[in-house]
């Protein structure tokens, strides 16, 4: 195996002529574009492990192991749900022919192009991840396992696909720029927790008497680096997005970069050096960026940064006002920031601001109420529907006194700290 | 050095007819090799990290210093180990003319191609790094360092390589078909794992009367970080068993991705909701995969993980029985993972089962008899022997009870929770 | 979006002749470039969340979220510093004609080349911001936020690209071999820090009757982790410095790998199987070999590892021998491993010692000497005059003892363990 070199150089050792030149560069193409899809799938997969680590962070001791679990089962069932059902719907909608075709060819290995479809069909598959995994932070520290399970099973196998066939990215039946996603996965992350929150209620403790009552997660550090691991796995998500290294963009590093940067100096300045607003605001400021990513200028990615990065703690109050529990700000670092982006590329998009034009304000004023409307609307009634068919979507009283970990997993996160 | 961009497409500027553009396209070709070889050998080699999270959670507080420090030296180690010798003998076996001519080249800056014969000995190196660190889970909290320190000099030198050699990344005496290491790395790492155990003895407490008590880790979030960071590593583990980008697959990045589900659900059913035994199945699953991922369907790699993750709460039941203490149950995430997922290639990648063909299951029950003789007869007499000639395997009881990370390292991991 | 494949193979599709092919293998090749550099850039980004978790286990846990809250915003400022002045003074000096058309690009989407300069710019971000927050390392415990973040954006956006614009990858005034920055970037950081570390004086305790007296961080494994993530980020920040995918080198990975080796187990020795000393000595031997990792063979970098980890808890004792209070071994670790690191590369480097050649070792002296002088003058006149321009550069004896979570970010690290 090593030692004996199988080159791709060797692709070229028989090419004489034109034709033959450009076959193998045709393959030597393909396996570039596998390549690519695969490397910047797998900085998206490490966002799953950021979030585990930025929810994880924020919430108490007696509730992490359970943070664990969602995050990880949200990927698993993602997983399946994508293979036998989302990956097709999002691009093909309730086409049955495409169902059976597709259901044929995943019982095989004939994948023609270096399994160019494949690596293709990874890369859905981690944005589809991302949009589920953004609900748990916001039902954190109450909500049953077994609901959290199957409302992921739903968003991953129908919601989100079903969002993605209708936005840009399928039939466009409501178009609007969104080169990454701020709406197609953020926003509806976003306000499908919003919803889910407004279905699930509170947290025992954190309102008394109408007053909210911070409750504090257990390790800051943990958040932290939770948020600059999803800082690193962002590069693969927006500059991902060509879909082609052929058409990979330089300038979508750059705003990508300067909207993180403006996030996060934005949330700092409106949190006075709060280190959890800090760190949320870097994330608000990528998902910000998503949508025009690669049609404002580099200036452009910066301003939509800092306007997504200053209305975290605003927008943060807004719903704690609102007698809303979001544990980990979902609302304002994903939904909102995610409209807000949406919304700023129809204006720093435009050729009179720097930007490379082709986008319009109204599409993307559109997309974004679509959006609000379609994950707060079938994020309360899958939280209420769930709800239901499980006997409730929250653990019981007791058992969130106790804590998660040992009501659901009967396992603490810090075995020696705790007497079990 | 910035601004001034010196461009790969320059290769091509002076490129106006067949022969001119081959040339370019060979070192455009070797370039995009080492690439590849370096990308996916960074993966691979993050999961040096995840296995320190992964085993560092799983002991006591008093022990993860210990821990940190053999997953640190076992690739200190191996890195020399394999420049010297175990790069040349797992390709070449005893010939001593192909040691003096490498030893010769280490020596000077002489490598043709862009220097491919480096990355691809780099790439050789991390799965010889992981097949030893994986005896590590099995064998903490009462091994004395230098007696790790030792075996891992002797895995990564002679035991691995030569394995290698033997098998079919080598001369094929024993043929198997093993695209990434089910039993290469994996079955090899976990079957040492099983003979230094059964060498080594139980940790004070681990048997009452005959009777298992169970010895919690301190930290599950960091084990499950370390499931999270291996599951990101193995991408570039089996994505880059291609060893060339020419020869890339999709296919392999789908079943690996599928495996890994079903590794988690299974193990998740089969333990009910356990959170160390879901990221252990994770982890299992994509031992299973690494035999087959090229042959087998994208059904094939969800079969393949869910009975892989099933096996691990059961095998790791059985091995307790046995009256041996394998902390982080290494037998059944690697040992029998691996023997399972060979043998299942041999079934789920015939034609008849949808696979690519080109496999036999005598083959690879043969490769698995003499991965599991090989490994668990070589980890037991390598084990007494290092415990003969270092007077002793094991701490003394008291450096045990005091902890490994006082007794060999003389500090403790969170030094002010500690009165030292 | 997914299903419908938009290949870079499409660049080929109507190759039809000489002139065709080289056009799309240009375009082909540039995308390949941006590729390169996005991915490399972002394994040195991967950094500044290792340099988080290295500091942040070697300081108290009253200080962690301050570690945090310094390596976070010391990017989000570098960012903004590089793209307006930085990133055009390292290359360009203070020519205003050339700073004047860079901001006016900036202000749009005009990006040739898939953006391959915005890419090269990333590149130079990451190396920018790793020298910057080396700093932080140092004057970790007591250093006022405000005056920490004054620094960084001085750092930023004059002292090192001035830095880079005298040396080797600027104007060449003062030339010297530096293929990846043992001077430019650690070299720097490290003196920089001395400086600053002069200016500032000790932490409360760290000196008691002249006597050292031992602070220890609070979480070990935290910063073993951290060396571990800087490990995988340093392959990005050697390998990434062909700055273009043709020139890539597989010697530049193998005398990374061996280095990093050396480092490890040099440490190891000099500190008795010390855990910090030995993740810090792998650490200083990436730093000592970035100088000549393209021109040394792999025995070469090994030895300039070994020689780089041996020289970690020396010169640490030293530095406190000198009553100077290096919280994390900074000046070790990247001052003097980078200056050994430089003038071992204008020996080990000679082809007479089976180097590449094309150095002179009274370069390497001259540059060291010149980085020393440099960067411990300014760093400290930067201290000093940061410290008049806002009141004090540290906290006050009373916010020091309370620690600078609770002074300076009115947040503990871990809020269940602490009253507020």
């Amino acid at each position: 195996m090593w030692g004996e070199n199988i080159a791709t150089a060797d692709l070229f050792a028989n090419a004489t002529d034109i034709h033959s030149i450009v076959q193998a560069l045709t393959t030597l193409a393909n396996a570039s574009d596998v390549f690519f899809l695969v490397v910047m799938g797998v900085l998206v997969f490490m966002m799953q492990w950021g979030f585990a680590m930025l929810e994880g962070g924020q919430v108490r001791k007696k509730n992490v192991n359970n943070v664990m679990m969602k995050n990880m089962v949200d990927w698993l069932i993602g997983c399946v749900a994508w293979l036998f059902i989302g990956g097709i719907l999002c691009s093909k909608g309730f086409d049955l022919s495409a169902f059976i075709d597709w259901w044929k060819q995943i019982l095989g290995t004939n994948w023609p192009n270096n399994g160019l479809d494949l690596a293709s069909w990874f890369f859905g598959l981690v944005f589809c991840a991302t949009a589920a995994t953004i609900v748990s932070g916001g039902v954190a520290e109450r909500i049953k396992f077994s609901a959290y399970v199957l409302i992921s099973l739903i968003i991953t196998g129908l919601l989100y696909p079903l969002f993605v066939y209708l936005g840009p990215w399928g039939a466009s039946i409501v178009p609007w720029h969104d080169y990454a996603g701020s709406l197609v996965v953020h926003g509806l992350g976003g306000f499908l927790a919003l919803g889910a929150i407004a279905a699930l209620g509170p947290r025992i403790g954190r309102f008394v008497d109408g007053r909210p009552v911070p409750i504090l997660g257990h390790n800051i550090p943990m958040a932290v680096f939770g948020a600059f691991a999803l800082a690193i796995g962002w590069y693969g998500f927006n500059v991902g997005s060509s879909l082609a290294l052929g058409d990979i963009s330089g300038l979508v590093c750059a705003t990508t970069t300067m909207a993180m940067a403006g996030g996060g100096i934005g949330a700092l300045i409106a949190s006075r050096n709060d280190v959890l607003f800090t760190a949320n605001g870097i994330v608000a400021g990528l998902v910000a960026i998503c949508s025009g990513t690669d049609v404002v200028s580099p200036i452009g990615g910066l301003i939509i940064g800092l306007i997504a990065g200053l209305q975290v703690p605003i927008v943060y109050k807004l719903v704690e006002k609102a007698g809303l529990d979001d544990v980990c700000g979902v609302v304002p670092v994903h939904g909102t920031a995610g409209v807000i982006g949406a919304i700023l590329t129809g204006i720093l998009g435009l050729k009179i601001f720097g930007g490379a034009g082709g986008v319009s304000l109204i599409d993307q004023i559109i997309g974004a109420v679509f959006c609000i409307i379609y994950g707060t609307g079938l994020g309360y009634i899958l939280a209420k529907i769930v709800g239901i068919a499980l006997g409730g979507l929250r653990v019981s009283e007791e058992e969130e006194k106790m804590g998660l970990d040992m009501a659901e997993h009967k396992m603490p996160a810090y075995p020696e700290e705790t007497v079990i």
